[in-house]
């Protein structure tokens, strides 16, 4: 079975949308809903429910004909489908403001990501704290990210440096990049990276605004 | 011309995936390429040629047979398609790390978006500049909002402020809101929201991840 699930091949359009999927039905469950139809799950994320049955469909049968798919199933379903049903530890490498931000974000435990560590050059900063996870030296990222089991490193760092830091990153042993800056980084095509680019979001509501104003 | 445009009906995967086609392309143009195939745009975004001709074939013929698209034409038409060919008035309300960073967003006002004001309720920032953009008192929202035509509003404060700052931004006139809380925020139909949730970047990493350890 498990086996099974690593053959099915997944399009990048549903893997981006089934986070989105993940988290309203988290909010769904939270305001006390039990099951869910795809019309009342697509009208919130704002997708067809056609869509919705396709996606999920590739997964296997999480719904029932007529009742709607059951919330808290789908979640562990979904949940095991992106890899949140275990933990996964993340690093921080860049503290300004963006970096200070994404430490304190709350979302990120709940989902199962830890922050082990957080790196900056600055001397004034290495040894400092954010929420109880010291902010050490860059220089000491291999031992860190060794000793903490560290598999995901996110940049925040200033554009110049996104490549040097990704490449200290990888040298340390981490699997997955998450890259805030505008750069595109060269990484070994074993290497998974999302390149974070924040404009999206504005886009998408000008999309919306210059058809209705 | 305009008006058929208006009246095709577009799907929300596909508007989600015209920002990554707009700044993928912009990204290409730096790199001095003219002219780019379905199948290396596919490659750069991680789509497959077939989506990306479905998605832009909706807008009209973008590309020419054999030979791929113009990328100079294609982000034109994209931009137009995004509304990013004109300037929109953006104000960020809460000044965290979260609101500071985005006030440094170089990305923004590159595709057209301006930050004209800044809200918190903190005496201690009202007054100061991040960037030459003032910081102003809430309490002046509806003026600000009105003189300097903003149209999107980016709520960045505590969760348990999210709504009555959304309220108070609507009924300053306001088009629509970019929210970063995890607080869903209840705007009246006619208002667009965009609720940003920042996790969607790591389960992406997550899901490739725990098929590839």
């Amino acid at each position: 079975m498990k086996e099974n699930k690593q053959h099915v091949v997944i399009s990048k359009a549903t893997i981006d949308r089934l986070p989105l999927y993940y988290r309203t039905l988290k909010l769904s469950q939270e305001e006390g809903v039990a099951i869910i139809s795809s019309e009342e799950l697509g009208r919130r994320i704002g997708v067809t429910p056609e869509q919705i049955r396709k996606d999920l469909s590739a997964f296997g049968e999480f719904g029932k004909k007529g009742v709607g798919y059951y919330v808290s199933e789908l979640i562990r379903n979904i949940g095991e489908i992106l890899g949140l049903n275990r933990q996964w530890n993340i690093a921080i490498v860049g503290v300004g403001h963006l970096g200070w931000a994404l430490a304190n974000y709350a979302n990120f435990a709940s989902q199962g990501f830890q922050l082990q560590a957080i790196f900056d050059v600055d001397a004034n900063k290495v040894g400092k704290y954010i929420n109880d996870v010291e902010i050490f030296d860059c220089d000491r990222m291999p031992e860190i990210v060794a000793e903490r089991d560290i598999q995901i490193g996110i940049i925040t760092v200033p554009a110049e440096y996104a490549q040097s830091v990704a490449n200290k990153l990888i040298k340390s042993g981490i699997k997955g990049i998450w890259n805030f800056t505008p750069v595109k980084i060269d990484v070994p095509e074993r290497l998974h990276i999302v390149n974070e680019d924040l404009s999206v979001g504005l886009s998408s509501l000008s999309f919306h605004l210059s058809r209705s104003l």
